[in-house]
Parts: structure tokens; sequence; C-alpha cells
């Protein structure tokens, strides 16, 4: 956080449907939570868990739901979405290390590049022939981007991404470090007991207000384009492979994989480690708790799920899987006292 | 893609067992996939699903098996393994961009080392000290290779990977970018509750023909190596932790995790998100379903699988859940149920 | 390993508890496993599978237990510890290229710095403004560390590694190649469909004698800190979301996911490939085997899975799923069946 003072007015200044209970004119120093509350300092309530620590706040200010405003001891700022209002108060006490304009002499350049000279790019960046870089994006250091790359206004590519030949990112996104973008699907013919790779001639399309996560890597199309579509936010580690498409404002949780050709609808949550399997479709606003495993198409919205969950203790569990394996057993145990009863029956 | 056209004969001149049924002198100017299909391009039919689009393709010709020729109303390549004759016909579409030979000014070199002139060092790659690239060995940008590591002849290693010291790498492999080979194996001895070190002293050693995907981590043997035979193909975010040994001509899909000492056979087919546990043997041959978890050995040939599969409404998850938690009373009930009987017979 | 030859006594001075049953003159020239063992090396016996090697030999000398002393046909290092033991000893034949302290000339350093003199900076990073780098830390290659990070006394970071702004880094520690540390953690607002980033303001902060894998990622806190405690021993390809706190000298093995503000308590062992889902607590010394999905907080010291364990054939895998979809169905008829022998009864 940085050490500006802020009027709490002017924190929402441009911030839609929000009022203030109390203080304008309170002086704002940074954020904290509202279990850990500090003076001079803006807390947010959202989630029911925590509003217990109202009460006995020391924060200047708790952004809240209506709801909550009667119990605020101090100032309040009501909100339909406190979450949301909290993002935009936030970023006045976000520190982004103000970088100056240009290309930094360590970084090679390749051949007939249209960088905007508004555009930033960091030490030991290594860019290829043919690249367009919009107003306004940041390349950090020693990030590769290859050959035919278009990288869209104001986007911000962190330390160590790469970023292969031909992928077309939009506008404000944002790559993480470690981010792989274009890599080669994992295609292979097998012709007598050896793997031959297929050609990967695809390209990766990704739209505008696009993050992707550190160490997540999204790979090429085979013949077509994998696309991800505007707004979509992926976190750390996930693996989208050749050919998938996710669409817009879809959310997914870190370490999930995604398979071939899979085709996942806009407004999805996915849960973390969900696995979906190659070759299906997920509709529209698809809720997947985490770990959920796909294997067949999802046709209609909802929230849906997998497996056994929850850890118990081991003895238990190991208890649990004899259970299990003696399903059939008991299944036939039921079948004889079916047809013992129904012969006295008879 | 490229821009250039090719007659159909000429595409298949070197592929065995594959003959045209239609005109041999057809030019095709790029690939296209049976349901987008595209007029002057070249398409393939392997799996029955897509059988459909045959009738309507707009494609200058298909590469497809015998019994399909019959109702394909365009050129023919009638192949036995399609997906092979497409693999081979669809790298004439490939562009690589050509580089020259050589050091590029910014990557560091260290001392005795053996680089062959044909070789490429791409910008900002920092090469060990004694180590030996060989022939058409390519290395893309800012790429780390540590001391004494061994490539072999038209290796193809691309941007930002990681290669430990003493490394050795056979001919024709490829590693996509993130990859990190030879990390040190994650063993530590426990001493009155305070984790040590123990020092990894083995390497990695991979054979020829390997790909290695985006963001994988092979790591480097205790004592003795980790080893990755010929042909072995690995997706991307795999785990191969220490003293590994995968057989030639295995493939293993995205997300797979390799616990420490494992050996797995060869040409096996390992599913996405499986998960291998320490000190087990999988035999040549075995196929795992995506999210299989091995805890044991696997002695002989075949498909295995584990777990419950397939996501279910949210709802119906928890009942499942529910259910299965009752298993151990649903059992008792069946035993009285018995007595109950054996008593009344008595 | 290096070529070095050691006395036996002289490899086990510093070493507490342990004693020679033999020849402590006997030279030593390397290390070696049980089951593969060479003249002139020393071996470990901890696991009681490989005691069957024991007999037959051809190590120089064996560390073992004192109970299997007397079946050791050779030199024999007693310890209370044999892995212990082994780690110490194995430490003489590691080989770590000597570097040059200083800075390399091709490595990008900010402005304000303080770096120790003892301090190795490889070729190609790109050190940020303000970063404090203690005596005897080493950077390898083409790491990229933002401004303020601190590292402390010989902390060693390995070849393209990224450490972002503000990081605190304790002594002793060893981040591996491809690691993320400090990248934004996943927190968005939906306002009206679309996702809002939510400004992640908080660090990472981690202690003395911390071990970070290959492509693992952590990341910093929303408001407040991540935090990982001393000695903790973080394998390949993890990931560590925001406000995630790690308990001292837990081990936590490669393919495991913590989900955000999660707490895991000291002297844990986490198996590889375990979810840990946001918001839940995990006592002092919990061990979750490979595979545990936490969904909710753990209150005591214990032993934890979770599931459905083991690969089966795929035949009997879709027989266990065709039974544990009829368990409703089973249900049902035992509770038929009880209602027909009550109703005889009456």
């Amino acid at each position: 956080m940085n050490n500006m003072q802020y009027k709490l007015s002017d924190l929402i200044k441009n911030v839609d449907a929000v009022a203030i209970k109390g203080d304008p004119d309170c002086l704002i120093s940074g954020v904290c939570t509202i279990q850990h509350s500090q003076p001079g300092h803006i807390a947010f309530l959202t989630n029911s868990l925590y509003r217990k620590y109202l009460a006995a706040t020391q924060a200047a200010a708790v952004i809240l739901l209506e709801a909550d405003a009667a119990s605020c001891p101090v100032n309040a700022v009501i909100s339909k979405n406190p979450h949301y209002t909290y993002a935009r108060i936030a970023a006045f006490f976000e520190t982004q290390t103000p970088l100056a304009a240009g290309i930094h002499p360590s970084a090679v350049i390749g051949s007939e590049c249209s960088i905007d000279p508004s555009a930033v790019i960091a030490a030991n960046c290594v860019i290829g022939n043919k690249v367009k870089i919009a107003a306004d994006v940041r390349i950090g250091p020693a990030s590769a981007i290859g050959d035919e790359v278009e990288i869209g206004e104001a986007t911000q590519i962190d330390a160590r991404v790469s970023i292969y030949a031909k992928v077309k990112i939009g506008k404000r996104c944002r790559m993480l470090s470690g981010a792989v973008i274009g890599s080669d699907g994992f295609g292979f013919a097998n012709q007598k007991g050896v793997w031959h790779k297929v050609p990967q001639l695809g390209r990766v399309i990704i739209g505008d207000d696009v993050d992707v996560g550190a160490n997540t890597t999204i790979d090429r199309g085979a013949i077509e384009d994998t696309i991800i579509e505007d707004g979509v936010k992926l976190d750390n580690l996930i693996q989208v492979a050749h050919n998938v498409k996710i669409g817009a404002h879809t959310v997914i949780a870190g370490c999930v994989g995604i398979a071939g050709s899979s085709v996942i609808g806009k407004h999805c949550l996915i849960g973390g480690d969900s696995m979906i399997a190659g070759h299906v479709s997920i509709a529209d606003q698809v809720i997947l708790t985490g770990g959920t495993r796909v294997t067949k198409s999802i046709e209609n919205a909802g929230i849906y799920s997998s497996g056994i969950i929850g850890a118990v203790s081991n003895q238990e569990f190991r208890k649990n899987n004899a259970r299990f394996n003696r399903l059939e057993n008991l299944m036939q145990r039921v079948k004889s006292l079916e047809s013992e009863i129904k012969e006295r029956k008879a």
C-alpha cells in the first residue's frame, strides 16, 4: 500500500449507488480486514461469518449492506455490492511503480515491430518480428513474445511470461508471471507404436479484460484457434488444452485442467481443481463446485459436483473403502432376502 | 499456416499405404477441420462422430479410411491411419521461423562449451560451463542451461526453459516454454521435528524424440537418475518426481503427477489428471483413464480407472454423499433382516 | 557427484549419535542405493522393503539402525536416524559450482538497492529498486526480483524465478526454477455480470529455511499477508492462494492446491495432490494422505484421507459406478423388506 490519505467522500466519488452514513470528510489512509481492523483504515463486510467483528471495529469506516448499517459503530459506506465498492476504493491504495515509457536498452526487439511509444518494455524482454504492441501496454522483465503477436491497449504482462507466435491478446488484459500462452497443443498420431507429432497450426485468441494466472498454460489450436472470450479470469496453474473455448465472463479457479476441444459457456464459475474431459460442452451459467470431474456435456445452467467429498480420519476412510468394495455383496444379500420373502409369501 | 499451395499428389509422396481417389493434381492451400471445411483445404476424418459432416464438406480433399471413401463427395486420400497421414500432410503447412544459425550477442555462454555452428541460441539465453550442444539444436529466448548439460541433434528448446546441471537430452526432442528439467528432488530427513535437505545427486536422462510440455517439471534423481526413455510425450503441467522412470513411447496427458521412484512401462497411455503414488510399478501397455489414482503396482497390461466418475447436479451429489455415509447403517440393517429370517426358519 | 574420497570417520565427525562398526579409515568415494550398491560407496537402509539387499551389498559401508547392524556384511554406520545421517554424509559429495561473488554484467539492477558484496547475481537477472540482498545470497540466471524485495542470508534462488514486489524471504531458503512468489491473488468482485479486479495489497512473507519447488506459485495477500513460516518445504507445482498461512516445519508434496485464507498448522505432512478448500483451518501435526480433499476445518492432530482409493480394472470401475448409482434403490429395497418383516410380525 502507498502512504496516501483520502477523504471518504473522495473515495466513493465515482462509485454508483453508494451512500455515506457518518462523516464524509473522514480521512482514510488504507484498507484493512474487519477482523483485524486498524484506526484510519476502511474495511468491508460481505461474509456474514465476519459480522461479529463489526461492533468492536477500530476501522474509520466500513463498507457494508444497508441491512448492516444500523449495527455499524463507525462511518458506514452503504452499498448494494460491498465487495465491488471495496474493490473500487482499494484501487486508491494500490502502488504501481511508475515506469518510464519506452524500451529498456537490454530488451531485444525483432524487425518490423509496431510498438506504441507509450508502451513499457522492461529489461531483458525478447520481442520477435512483426509484433504489434498498442498504447499503454506494459511488459515485465524477461518475458518472451513470439513473432506476429498482437497485444491490445493497456494490457499488462508481468515478468517472465511467454507468448508464442501469432497469439492475439485484447485490451486491459493481465498475464501473471510464468504464464505460457500459445504453446503447441498435445497432438500425436500413433504409427506402428511410435508417436508422431501432429503439427499445431491454430492460434490463441484472447479477448479484452482477460486475466491469466501465474504458471497457467494455454495451448494453441491444432487447426482452428483456442479462444478465451472477454472478461474471462483464470487463476494459477490452470491447463487449457488446444481448441478449448471459454465463454465471456467465466471465472476459473486454480489447478483446473480443461482437455482438448471442450467448450465452456459464458458466466460460468469453475471451482478449483475441477477437471474437464475433452470434447465436452458446458452450458452458460454453470457452476462447478471445487474438484468436479466433468466427463459428459452439461446442457443446462445449474450447480454441478462429483465424487465423494470431505476428509475423514484415515481409519474411517479405510472402512468406507471396504464398505464400497462390499457393495455388490450387499446387493446380492438383499436379493436373497427378497426371494426368501417372496417364496414364503407364495 | 503459411501461404503455400501443394498438389495433392505431392503431399502424400512420402507417406506409406496411401492412395488418392479423385484428382491427384488438385491444389491444396491448407488444412481444415471436417466440421468447418474450407474450399482449397484438406480435412481428415477419424472420429465417427464427425462422419455426418462428410457429405456436405467443402474441403478440396478428405483423408479417411477406405470404408468412408465411397461417401466422400470430394477428392479422397485413403489411408489405413488417417490421423498419421494428416500429421504428415499438415507438416507442409507449418511455419517455422527460419533462424540464422549462431549465438545471439545477448546470450551469455560459459566456458569450455562445445556448441555446433549450426545450432541457434536465441537472445538472452544463459548457458553454463562445459555444455555440449549438437548440430541443429534450437534454444529459444531467455532459457537457462546449467553446467555440463548435453543436448542432442535437432532438439528444440523453446523460450524460457530451465535445464539444470548435468541433464542429458537426446536427439529431436522438444521442450515447451516454462519446462523445468533437473530441479532437485523433494527429499528431506526429519531430525527432532526439523526437516533437513537430503542432497540430490542424480541426473535427468532424456532419450530421443521426447516432448516435454509447458511448465512441466522433471526432478533429478536423489542418488541414481530420473529416466525418460525414447519417444515419451509429456503434456503441460506434469510433475515427474525424483527417480521416476518412464518407458519408451509412453504418452502422458496434462496435470498428471508421478511421485518418487515410480516406474511406468513402455507404450502406456496415462490420462490427464492421473496421480501415481511413489514406489509403484506400472506394466507396459497400461492405459489409465483420466483422473486415475494409482496407489499399488499394476502388473498387467490393460485399462485401469478409479473412483466415482461424472458430474451430477449438486443436489444429487449431496444425496450420493449422504447415501455413501449411510452404507454401514445399510449393511447393519441387512444383517438384522438376515438374522430375523434365519430365526424364523429355525 | 564430485570425485572426492573421504575417510568414513571424517564423514560422520559432526553427526550426533552415530557409531562405526568396522573400519573407520575405510575410504568412501560416493553414495549409492542399497539395491544397486557399488564398491567404495556408502548406502543407507531405512525402508524394511530393502533389507533383503543388505546381505549381498557391495557397498563399502551402510548407514543403518542398530537392529540391522548384525546383518551388515560390511562397515556399518549405526544411527538412530539413518536417513538424516545419510543426508549429512551425502552433502560431502554434492557439487555446487563455485560462483564468483558479484553481479554479472548482463544483470540489470534498479536504484537504491543494497546488495551484499558476497552475493551472486547471475547473468540476465533483473532486480528492481530498493531491493535488499543479504550476504551469501545466490540468484540464478534470468530471475526477476521486484521492487523492495528483501532476501535473507545464504538464500539460494535458482534460474528463472519470479519474486514480485515487497516479498520478504528469510535466511537459507531455496527457490527452485520457475517458482512465482508474490503474484496477485485471485480476487474479483462481480458487478452486473462483469468481474472487476479486487486490488491485491498484501505481501508474501517467507521465514527461514523454506524450500519452494519448481513452478510452484504463492500469491500475495489481498489485504493482509500470505505467510510461510520457518522450515516449510513445498514441492513442485503447488498453488498457494492469497492469505494462506502455512505453519512452521510443515511439508507439502507436489501438485497440492491451497485455496484462499486457509491456515495450515505446524509440523503437518500434506500428501501430494491434496486439495484444501478456502477459509479452513488445519491443526498442527495433521497428516493428509495423498489426494485428500479437505472441505472443512480439521481440529485435531491425526491422519486424514478422503474418497475412494486405488485403481481397478476399467470393467470393475464401471461396475462400481453402477453400484454406487443404485445405492438409493438398494436402500429402498431394504426398507421394503423391513416393513414386510414387521408386518408379518404384527
